[in-house]
């Protein structure tokens, strides 16, 4: 009889999306679990865009610093056509990420995703999590009895494990989890298991892909740079190491075998990608590479979507494993991870007992809307880079220039706009008119009031499970003073959602407050400030720029805020928008939190 | 008979010019032993201030990541003077570092001394260099024989050192060196065995100094802030780990024992400290701390310059060996390092064989001058301090800001200026008016004209005992390639500084060579520069902004430079400008090396 292991979630799956949930949930000091069937990770080659939100959500668990020393930066776009008398020339270039005021790091880093999961790997292991392979599931059931559905400490998973260790003896473990996350990729195990379908068109584009250290004449080699020629597509993706990718879109006649009219990606060498590839770069001269780094072949199967998320709210699949889409759009990555982002803290959140099991339906409800508006504008951007160029009457073709720029904000990840739930409660969006409710936090450098030292916002939004209450309070004139000690008050009082959903009143364990005044740094006084809205000195923030004006300022100006009224902005665990809401509607913000966070019994 | 050991360079003393100078010369390759008397290092108190340009000097090495992470930042200053009816009032806040256009990082750096010093122990380990301890020396030799003196292998300097270990069995060991450094403090044993005597003045104010976590009111408590009450002058500089340095100048009646009329300065406890400070702070109100990390009182000794800073340019002395001041510029730690950052490169060239003993006369040059200019401020400053403010007719009490603001350039270390020298030639200043030969090169974004990735001019003149030469090739027309492929030749030619002063042609051993290109991003071709002058596709730079134009640009037009010309600007391995040349002046710059630098044997 195999031992019987008790564990809160159970992740199936280390790529991208499973090492990102496992991380978040290890920081969070979960009882988390993680299995790979693989015996080793990957060490080269696979997915390696990441896009400017995706790097702020690695800041957020204080990865992006690593991140960036390793990885390498694209800032620069170039778009190459068909010449009229035969080869390619640029049509132009334009920024990689087009979004001057609103990102905080304006460019794509590109890294193998070896070292990608690497960076969660060792994060993990400060943790003490660590991926135990090689491992598969080989069978799942989930409990049917409703009252065990329905309790907190119950753990209704029971996923039979296989080690596939070959010298391991006992080969079989059942596992018992409150929670299973399937990140187990496109040919998920978990959502086959469940009996999840996937939904979508299948469109067979076949692409190869080399990693190389190239030798060129071609001058944006070292960018982010599509060529359309006559040859076919191309895409360069510069990378850390000198290295160099390319995307090449192969024609049926470069793959299917005449004999049986199916692709055969064994016909496929990477000369021959490098062949296809010379052909799209003349008149520009690719010598054969020293070595090639790295190197694929894959039909690209469709965009899908999965039709469920999860089921009972136990068992949740994330990542590749609920949608695939075409490598064009340089998402595949990014959307995973993004998922368990969005899941991880709700998780948490259940698990801690703070909210509700409820919240963990926005979990679907958020991010199966968001893969089905990435394989729209996939599908369109497929379909765009299929046809051929087409010149305009003054000789035109930077119609890609302009879609690339309509796109880039879907690219970036920059304006995932989550829509009204539980957890998002737009009501009072005219507090700040700025600040999306729904999208993610903007970034916006304030100083702090005692020692004048530039912060970026963000950076006071760690995913640290807590919700950000940020109390923008305007000036601090003596009216407003005398008004802030009386909304002090009023939210300290039982009734108020700091004091009802935190333990004994010690509101900082689930909450985290920092206020925002307007004012000068010349006359600025931290300490008219009443003590309840300032739990620390470097939690009041001045709207001003920095010691020699460098740097901040025109915050209010910028969210769309009014400094002469007191406005509370939520920010979710995550880094999005949650709610808002001006000091006069506090009840919006008891019922916003009372939807979903479960009141704390006094402990006893 | 006691072991007879050889090393290339003694160091005595590991205080912070000590260590910079070890750390400096380990990274090079250099045979360095460093001994100090201390059995242990400082943890808590001493120095603590680390201003712009020493930021710049510890990113020069990698080192300015981890400073930055582990100190404190002071970004504002706050003056208070006496108000009329009693207590003290502020009268102004001004930036900490008012260098809107130079300064790269605009904030002094506070951190405590031993913190600092861990910075180079760790460095200089990974170099496999560390501290021997406790060591001193007991006597010191220097040959007379003139062909020793001048022969580059041989160790005329033989140092007796002695270990204080008590448990140690040989307790002496004899040294023979080929350099030694004194850096082993205000009372040097180095300097007195040589017999290089102090000039200067004695002046005797008696500070106490207060590390704490401080309770209070006062509202600027986390900045810098200077109190001229009448009850005397306290300065706060707010420090790591939420503490707090009080420098309080104590009174004769304070400190002096009346019936010796000596400063007494074990009459004295932090408690007492702390009632003066109470005294200062009125109206504010100054708890007693929970606990007092650290706490001295000194006596100033007044400002003092070394009347030498060598012996036959063997024996050198750097830091409080040389020069002595009061600690109100915040400048002790890092006029000390920079002595020997000074200093370290020039000892690497003569050991390598790449310049001629004759370049290590520069470091007193330069150094000492910068030492008499620095105790000529300290006294300027001491006596505006010591002054009771004086209100003017309009009630501005604020002629310390002024005074604080002329003095900033100093204060801050930016504006540190070697006159002309054997490797400072301002003949050709003209050709980039704003690059001032013999200050430090400016800090200044450009983008990789490869890539359009942003990069800091300062990141690419690392302290690598290399000097760089910077091409300012401007505009790429076809007529100005043409006429770098000629300017190419010409510097290929092995008359040439960069072919002469390089072992067989290979340049970037001894050079390091970096274009920059005017241009705008949207077309620069940097194939068009000639393989000579891009040793790598990094090191083509553009001045044009990033890809969404939020950093960089305009830097010819900052540096007052014509993109018309081709124009060379040398920097010093130490980060200063060395000479400027325009392409037509190459002679120039041949004499320029040929003054100081050693030409290269053919190998055999």
């Amino acid at each position: 009889m195999p031992p019987k292991n008790r564990v809160d979630v159970l992740i199936v799956g280390a790529g991208p999306a499973g090492v990102m949930c496992a991380n978040a949930l290890a920081m969070a000091g979960v009882d988390v679990r993680i299995i790979d069937k693989r015996p080793v990770k990957v060490s080269t080659g696979h997915a390696d865009g990441i896009q400017p939100r995706m790097t702020e959500v690695f800041q957020s668990y204080g990865l992006a610093e690593r991140l960036i020393r390793e990885g390498f930066q694209l800032h620069m776009s170039a778009l190459y056509h068909p010449r009229p008398d035969g080869g390619i020339e640029r049509t132009r270039r334009v920024p990689c990420v087009a979004l001057p005021t609103s990102a905080r790091y304006p460019f794509v880093v590109t890294l193998h995703q070896g070292a990608i999961e690497d960076i969660f790997l060792d994060s993990m292991k400060e943790h003490r999590v660590e991926v135990e392979r090689p491992k598969q599931p080989v069978n799942i059931e989930i409990s049917d009895d409703v009252d065990e559905l329905c309790s907190p400490s119950s753990y209704p998973v029971e996923v039979t494990v296989e080690s596939l260790d070959t010298v391991e003896e006992n080969k079989t473990e059942v596992i018992h989890a409150k929670f299973v996350i399937g990140a187990d990729g496109a040919h998920s195990w978990v959502r086959n298991a469940l009996g999840i379908k996937m939904e979508g068109e299948q469109t067979d584009y076949v692409w190869g892909v080399v990693d190389m250290v190239p030798e060129t004449d071609f001058p944006d080699i070292h960018m982010h740079t599509d060529i359309r020629s006559s040859s076919g597509f191309c895409k360069i993706i510069a990378r850390e190491r000198e290295l160099v990718r390319l995307y090449i879109q192969l024609l049926d006649t470069d793959v299917v075998d005449p004999l049986t009219g199916r692709v055969d990606k064994n016909k496929i060498t990477p000369q021959e990608l490098l062949s296809v590839a010379k052909k799209i770069f003349y008149p520009f001269k690719l010598a054969d590479p020293k070595e090639i780094d790295w190197w694929t072949v894959y039909i690209s199967i469709g965009q899908h979507v999965a039709s469920s998320y999860s089921v009972k709210d136990r068992v949740f699949i994330a990542g590749d494993a609920c949608h695939t889409h075409s490598p064009k759009a340089g998402q595949g990555m990014n959307a995973s991870m993004n998922d368990t982002h969005n899941l991880a803290w709700k998780l948490v959140q259940v698990l801690r007992g703070w909210s509700s099991p409820s919240i963990l339906k926005t979990y679907e409800q958020e991010r199966r809307k968001y893969a089905q508006d990435l394989i729209s504008f996939d599908k369109e951007l497929a379909t765009l880079l299929s046809e051929k160029p087409r010149r305009t009457e003054n000789g035109d073709v930077a119609s890609d220039a302009r879609v690339f720029q309509k796109f880039s904000d879907f690219m970036t990840g920059i304006r995932v706009h989550y829509f009204p739930s539980a957890i998002v409660d737009p009501k009072h969006q005219k507090c700040a008119q700025n600040l999306i409710i729904g999208q993610r936090m903007l970034p916006q450098t304030f100083v702090r009031a005692a020692d004048i030292r530039p912060v970026e916002i963000q950076d006071l939004l760690p995913s640290d499970v807590r919700f950000k209450v940020l109390v923008f309070v305007g000036y601090l004139t003596g009216a407003r003073v005398s008004e802030l000690k009386l909304f002090a008050e009023e939210l300290n009082k039982s009734s108020s959602f700091l004091r009802k959903y935190s333990p004994d009143g010690n509101i900082s364990v689930v909450f985290d407050i920092t206020t925002i005044t307007a004012g000068k740094k010349e006359d600025i006084d931290y300490l008219l400030v009443p003590a309840f809205f300032r739990p620390h000195w470097t939690k009041v923030l001045l709207d001003d720029t920095d010691a020699i004006g460098s740097k901040g300022g025109h915050g209010y100006e910028r969210f769309g805020m009014d400094p002469n009224q007191i406005v509370l902005v939520v920010v979710r665990p995550d880094g999005y928008v949650g709610t808002i809401a001006p000091s006069s509607a506090v009840a919006d913000l008891d019922n916003y939190f009372g939807s979903f966070m479960l009141p704390r019994r006094l402990e006893s």
